[in-house]
C-alpha cells in the first residue's frame, strides 16, 4: 500500500506553495491536505484551546482528499491524524512556505509548528521554504531538493526525536548547488515594532523588524544557504539547553 | 538604580498569578507590565504579523506601570521593551501561568513563547508556572521560590543563550522539597481533538486531550515535580537537534 502522506502549511490551500508541493508529494503516496483557512504566518506552535474548531471538504478521494480547518497549522495536524487520515502517515509534510524559515525564525513559523507538533506526536515530519516570500513565488526550483529529501526519508526514517527543517535559496534549480545538513544559526530580529497614528489620530504598532545575523559560520543553514545550498536542520521538539544544566546546578536548593 | 523589571503573561493582567508575581517583583526592581487583553493560552511564541497592534495604559509611574496589548505574549515582550521600558529591562518575567508549563507544554504555552522571545532578543528571562490551571489559584506557595530565583538571577546572570522554565507543585509553601534543575520530560498529547454537534447539527471539533508521559526518570522536570520540588529548567531559543546531524550525514548531496 501507497504511503499516506499528509500535508499541511500557513499560507492555506490556494497557496502556490502547498498546490507545488502537493503536485511533488503525489508522486510518492495518497494525499490529505489538511490547510488552515486564512494565512496563519508568525503562529509558531499554537494551538486553538477556547474556541470550536471547523473543517471543511473541498474534495475528497482515497488518492486525494483537500480540507480546510479555521484553526492553526498545529491544530490542522492534530485534528488530521485524529479523523481524517484513513491510515496512520507515513509522513507528515509542510509548506512549502513563501519565505525564510531558517535560523531562529523557526520559532516564529506555523510552517514549522506544524512540524513540530507532528514530531511531538510520533510522525516523520519535514517542513518546506522556499526564501521568497512574494504570493506568486516561482517553486520550480525547489523540485529536485523536495524529491530527493522524500525519498531519503522513506528510505531511512529519521533519527527518534527528530524532523527536518528544509529551507531553498530562491535559485533556479540548475544553480542549486547540493543539500546540506546544518545547525540554526543564531540571530534576531531588532527594531521590530513600527509606530503608525490611525485616522482619527490614536496610535497603533505594526509589526516589521530587521534581521540581524549574530552566527554564519560554516555548518550553519544561513552560510549554506548563502552557498547556494539546501539547508536542512535536524530539529527536536525540546528547548532544554542541556549545556547550561551543570552550570546551573547552584540553583538546587531552596 | 534599581534594575527594571519587565513582566507580562498569557492570562491577562487580571490573573491571580501576574498579580503575585508583580508583588513578589516590585521587592527588587521597578516594574513595567505590559499583558495581553485576553487570554493567550496556547498562543506558543506567535506574533502579530498582518494585524495593527493596540496598547492601553492602564497605570504609570516610576516604580510600576501598567499596560495591556491586544496582541500575543511575544508581541508584548517586542512592544514593551521598544516603546514602554524606560530603560533596559534587567529581567524578562512571565507568568505566573495558571496551569503547568513543564515537559512539552512549553511548546504550546505562550507564557513561555514570550520567554523565548525575550531570551533570542538578548534578556534575563525566567517563566514561571503553578501546576493548577484554577483561576482562583492560591500561589501563596510560590512565594519562597519566586523570591530564591530572582535574587539567584540577579546575582548570577544566566549562561548565554539561556532562559528558565520553573514549574511550581501544587503544594503548601512549607511541603514544598526544594529546587531542582533538570531537563524536560519527553511527552506528548493524545486524543487531542473532540468531535461535538452544535445545535442546528454541524460538527465542530473542541481541543481536549490527554497528556502521556514517555520519561519520567530522575533529572527530568516531571520526576522533580512528582517528588514535590520546583523544577527549573534551562531553556534556549534553538530546536536544532546536534545528535542527529552525524546520522543525517548522508543526505548531504543533490
Amino acid at each position: 500500500m501507497r504511503p499516506l502522506i499528509l500535508i499541511t502549511n500557513d499560507d492555506g490551500l490556494n497557496a502556490r506553495g502547498i498546490q507545488h508541493l502537493i503536485g511533488v508529494a503525489q508522486d510518492y503516496g495518497d494525499i490529505v491536505v489538511m490547510a488552515p483557512e486564512g494565512n496563519a504566518s508568525g503562529k509558531s506552535c499554537s494551538i486553538t484551546c477556547h474556541e470550536p474548531l471547523r473543517v471543511h471538504t473541498v474534495e475528497e478521494s482515497e488518492a486525494k482528499s483537500l480540507y480546510t480547518c479555521s484553526g492553526t497549522p498545529a491544530d490542522c495536524v492534530k485534528l488530521a491524524v485524529e479523523y481524517y487520515c484513513p491510515r496512520r502517515p507515513g509522513l507528515v509534510l509542510s509548506g512549502i512556505n513563501h519565505g525564510s524559515n531558517a535560523s531562529i525564525n523557526i520559532i516564529y513559523s506555523a510552517t514549522m509548528g506544524a512540524v513540530i507538533e507532528a514530531c511531538l506526536s510520533g510522525f516523520q515530519s519535514i517542513g518546506f521554504s522556499l526564501l521568497n516570500h512574494h504570493p506568486q513565488a516561482d517553486f520550480s526550483g525547489c523540485t529536485a531538493a523536495v524529491r530527493h529529501i522524500l525519498e531519503y526519508v522513506l528510505q531511512n526514517p529519521l533519527p527518534d526525536w527528530t524532523a527536518l527543517n528544509v529551507n531553498i535559496p530562491r535559485l533556479d534549480a540548475d544553480a542549486i548547488k547540493g543539500i546540506k545538513v546544518c545547525r540554526a544559526s543564531r540571530a534576531r530580529w531588532t527594531h521590530s515594532m513600527e509606530k503608525r497614528v490611525d485616522p482619527i489620530g490614536l496610535p497603533y504598532w505594526w509589526m516589521t523588524g530587521q534581521f540581524e545575523c549574530q552566527d554564519k559560520e560554516e555548518g550553519t543553514d544561513l552560510f549554506a544557504l548563502d552557498e547556494g545550498y539546501v539547508s536542512v536542520v535536524p530539529v527536536r521538539p525540546d528547548f532544554t539547553n542541556e549545556k547550561a544544566l551543570n552550570q546551573l546546578s547552584t540553583l538546587n536548593s531552596l
